[in-house]
């Protein structure tokens, strides 16, 4: 079979000249090696993709050229670690970086500004990255399959082996041309052949991804299991301070270093979901944390520690108990007591990154701890690559969530970008939404989410609207109707996917284990502490001083914002209080009429979706036309089932009939 | 790994001796072949069972002997097929068989009264089977799995390959000991390696397992895939009327009988749960069954065809499809058209072996068609064989229904065992519960389900109470104490199960795909046609004249009496009706009130269940002690869990509080 992958973004078709052409045919470099490997790789690159763009080959101009058109030069000194300025001047593009990294960069924002048929004449632009860590994690299995991807199998694994192919430099293309500099390559949960990546069996070929990662300034990471001292027969433990133990991954460190030089470090999950972790030895999770940290740091490894630790074993019946608190409960306590290369990357959620819930309070809660938020790109709850969810607009909100925990700079962007604190290692990670498909990402349109994750965390103000015109015009068309047209498809997504499934930022009520489509007691009467606790009445999770007391994990004024139903943003209703039916919504509508009527307008927004993309027949490529109108038709199914099981399940249970009489069963 | 297994119920430890060892000293057998495989067999056993039980070798009397104490004699006049008669005159016990079936079947119950510790010398008995064909049909796949299995993996495949060893023979000898005499060894959902299984790859094995089988006179059937001739090379149809496909299977038969002559024919499930069948060619059931059972007739074959033809892509906005409907929709119509050698196969309820539903009015509502009754004696909804279900007593209500086919012999019973319409190809299969554990069936209980089971299809009029007794004496004690405690614990089980489960034959409420535990919604919004319907105000299924329509697949007084409220047995209330929480039951509760205290009753009753069987430590063997103690915890957990899921769902439906004022969630 021939292996075939689309170039998405990087396709580089021919593009309208708009004044470009004349600047990129001479190329001079100042202060730059160009066989240095990722300068060399920058300036493939850009002959790469001007010339497909542009018909023209661009020269190499020699230390002798008078006025070259276009100079990439060195500046660090007025420009940050890994940024870059672009200017023209008299006729002379002019391309400043503060290093290799800055180069590449720059390189791809000509080639983008190219894409997207605008004058390079008319730029003049500092883009610093505001987050220093970017990073994707990808929860690919070394059988191939990959823990919640909705896009075919791993392109970096097969059958217990590495995959280093043609692709995996096109993967590192496309991630280092939106900022990308960081990649987890296994799943966090480790078994099996994974537990052995740090072993003999696999550093030539993790040596060598390795290394082409680095070509494009990416550093590779590895998910650990915190087990692996047991598993890989070293001391019987896996206690943090156990003598043995801290000798055996002394002596493993040293080793995987010396054969993995670029390596990063590792990514950690550790006492989460039946996963081991420092807690079966009764230590804390810093103690866990730590020791690996100082084992890796003369190595400049970084520990990266997931804070995705609950009970999940939770009994239903017990209404104390509440997950959302678990994150915070688990770590706060130890803030401060993490080392510097530790890292804590924090879900987006005190929950698990549903289509809606409440911004975490351990972001920003810890003050002298390293943080990292995590995001999922891959759309386990928000319709797994076949509902059409442009997520961009929700990382945003996280982003913006003023934390209160100082008088300014106090947003989660300001925190994880260590703006706030002064962090070094901090930033942002998101669990990637790719495959071995031939478009990457199953839905076309999915690949938005894998383009905009990596542009947003290297310059957060940018908008939604922005990364996604962006996208549209790099991977689709530049007509300006056709990209208004996809933009605003993607724009509504979050909104109509929110609107037919789970309501008022409640969550669950999906298919339990699969996450797809819904099941509204799916997980009702279950042990993950995933509860809407709807009955006669209302439904909804008290999280107020009254119930769980979780709205005091925030600061103030947001602690009691949420404690207020009169104050609470509607939107995150039911995940802070047990609301009655008839509870009346800003809206002047009833709780009950409002589930109802959001669950017809979402599907009435999803054939009206389909109805634009049936407009834009002939005016995108065919293939990804084609792909993403059958998974239009999908989803439209699965809305329908959405609205009408929770519809039925509301209507059952309350009794109330809808307002508007229309057909509920 | 040694391989162990216990003996069951054929254990033949140390027993008093009722005065029976003067009787089996020295044997005779007149008319009777002592080397023919089925009576050298029976000889065999009554060696090892007085032996084992008296302590006593049997030895074989020659021509000469005069006053043998124990005679073997044929009489096929006055005994019908497979059956014999004991009796005892003059210090002699006389065994009249009518063929060597009968004199297997007579030594067994010989050897059974011994472990009774009972009188020889008191009996005067005639057996002759209630139905001619008595089956166990396993669904163990090729890889060793177990569809719907819950006692380790097949004892008859291992990695694609029959197993042939001692535990086969153990097995031949358990089931003929109650009387089977046909087994189907594969899965009816026949899929990879088991459609070979007709083919050369695999004849040697089966002939050789016909072999065992034979010696203790049974039958070895196959499950067969409809879609063989696509699958194996042959036309690229399975269409009935094809001539392609009719010479192929022609073929195809003619080799099979060759190579295995002692095959009893097949077992096919077509049209079922996407499986294959005649639908598919626009064919009737008929012509599928009927083009099978003629080209397997001149080999004496048999085409047992199963009747379990739903929608199982059901719409569950669909109030009108029923799918308690399908199978008498899909037959009935055709009845007179089976050819003789055909047999349908009808589960016991319309639905799928639930814990309470009512029969299936396709059983005596063909009245032109061979039909065999299917029950499964696998726990698949009843408990899994960790919680205790003795099967019995359910099976014995189906058997008893009256159907009014006919003024008399209008009994379930009467119809499958050929006495209402004459048929001889007829008679009850069940689907095993056995697998590769020590114990063969999970819980050492649940072995008096598969000693029961057979012991009902030989002799119908036998008690549940009596089958268990026996059972007991035979397997765990004698003391009769120690028997009176534990048949009281197996005739109770099924009613206590019922209670902590699915109220009032509405059934399922169970775990997705599991089906062991509760979901109450679980199957609510499915494609499967299994909804409780509940809302706010009541629940269960209309399928009067006012509904469905399905009680008009009744007869007279039958279809009258569950039409109407008033009339209907309350047992299947919600089965055929759907009740307000409020409706007043005969016991003076309320349909909710009824819900939750037989919830409550049901968890009392597996604790009063736990006392009885802590305190039996002791007094029955080590082993199957501590085991069902293990499975009675296990129980008691499920019948919790059951009763708060169950009565959390209906309270916070209904908003109506339990009248006890006991804690539901």
């Amino acid at each position: 079979m021939e292996k075939k992958w689309t170039q998405l973004w990087l396709k580089y078709d021919k593009k309208q000249d708009a004044g470009n052409g004349a600047f990129v045919q001479t190329v001079k470099f100042c202060g730059f090696d160009t066989k240095a490997a990722v300068v060399a790789n920058a300036w493939k690159e850009l002959q790469r993709g001007v010339s497909g763009m542009l018909g023209i080959v661009p020269a190499l101009a020699g230390d002798g050229t008078e006025n070259p058109k276009m100079v990439i030069a060195l500046d660090a000194e007025t420009v940050k670690k890994e940024g870059y300025r672009i200017s023209c001047n008299d006729g002379c593009l002019k391309l400043e970086a503060a290093d290799e990294n800055g180069v590449l960069y720059g390189v791809f924002h000509v080639l983008r500004l190219i894409a997207m048929e605008q004058p390079l004449s008319k730029v003049t632009i500092l883009c610093e990255p505001d987050n220093p860590m970017r990073m994707y994690n990808h929860w690919d299995n070394m059988d191939g399959s990959i823990e919640r991807g909705y896009s075919g199998n791993s392109f970096f694994f097969e059958k217990g082996e590495l995959i280093i192919d043609e692709r995996i430099t096109d993967y590192a293309r496309m991630v280092a041309s939106v900022g990308i500099n960081g990649v987890v390559i296994n799943n966090v949960n480790v078994k099996d052949e994974a537990t052995w990546l740090i072993t003999d069996r696999y550093f030539a070929k993790v040596a060598e991804l390795s290394n082409v990662f680095a070509g494009y300034g990416i550093k590779l990471f590895l998910s650990l299991n915190y087990a692996a001292p047991l598993e890989l027969g070293g001391p019987d433990s896996a206690d943090p301070l156990d003598e043995d133990v801290i000798a055996w991954w002394k002596t493993k460190m040293a080793e995987v270093f010396a054969k993995v030089p670029n390596l990063g470090g590792f990514l950690v999950k550790a006492d989460s979901e039946g996963r081991p972790g420092p807690f079966t030895y009764g230590r804390t999770q810093a103690d866990g944390a730590n020791m690996l940290a100082d084992i890796v740091k003369p190595y400049g490894g970084i520990i990266i520690w997931r804070c995705f630790v609950y009970n999940c074993t939770q009994d239903w019946r017990d209404y104390k108990t509440d997950r959302a608190r678990a994150g915070y409960d688990n770590f706060i306590e130890m803030d401060g007591d993490y080392h510097d290369n530790v890292i804590l990357q924090i879900k987006n959620g005190p929950m698990d990154f549903q289509i809606r819930e409440a911004v975490s309070p351990l972001l920003g809660g810890l003050k002298k701890t390293n943080q990292m938020l995590e995001v999922q790109v891959a759309q386990e709850y928000t319709g797994q690559q076949i509902d059409l969810c442009y997520l961009i607009p929700l990382f945003k909100e996280v982003l913006d969530f003023k934390t209160y925990c100082k008088p300014e700079n106090d947003t989660v962007a300001d925190v994880v970008s260590g703006r706030t604190y002064g962090n070094k290692n901090a930033g942002i990670a998101a669990v990637c939404n790719t495959g071995n498909d031939e478009n990457w990402t199953g839905n076309d349109l999915a690949a938005a989410n894998f383009y905009g994750f990596g542009r947003l965390a290297f310059t957060t103000s940018l908008s939604a609207e922005e990364i996604a015109e962006e996208w549209v015009k790099m991977s689709l068309s530049c007509e300006q109707e056709v990209v208004d047209a996809i933009v605003n498809l993607l724009l509504g997504s979050r909104e109509t996917y929110e609107k037919y499934t789970s309501p008022l930022g409640i969550g669950w009520m999906v298919t339990p284990h699969y996450h797809y489509g819904p099941s509204v007691d799916g997980y009702e009467y279950s042990r993950w502490g995933t509860y809407h606790r709807a009955d006669h009445l209302g439904l909804g999770v008290d999280r107020t001083d009254n119930g769980t007391g979780y709205v005091r994990q925030y600061y103030e004024p947001n602690a009691s914002m949420y404690n207020d139903i009169k104050t609470c943003p509607e939107e995150l209703l039911l995940f802070f209080h047990h609301v009655p039916y008839t509870h009346m919504l800003k809206s002047g509508k009833t709780l009950i009429q409002h589930i109802y009527d959001s669950h017809f307008e979402g599907v009435e927004e999803v054939e009206a979706m389909i109805r634009v993309w049936n407009g834009l027949e002939g005016k995108v490529p065919f293939c990804a036309y084609e792909v993403i109108k059958e998974r239009f038709a999908r989803q439209l199914q699965n809305a329908k089932e959405w609205r009408d099981q929770v519809n039925s399940y509301f209507y059952r249970k309350s009794g109330i009939a809808d307002e508007m009489g229309r057909r509920i069963y």
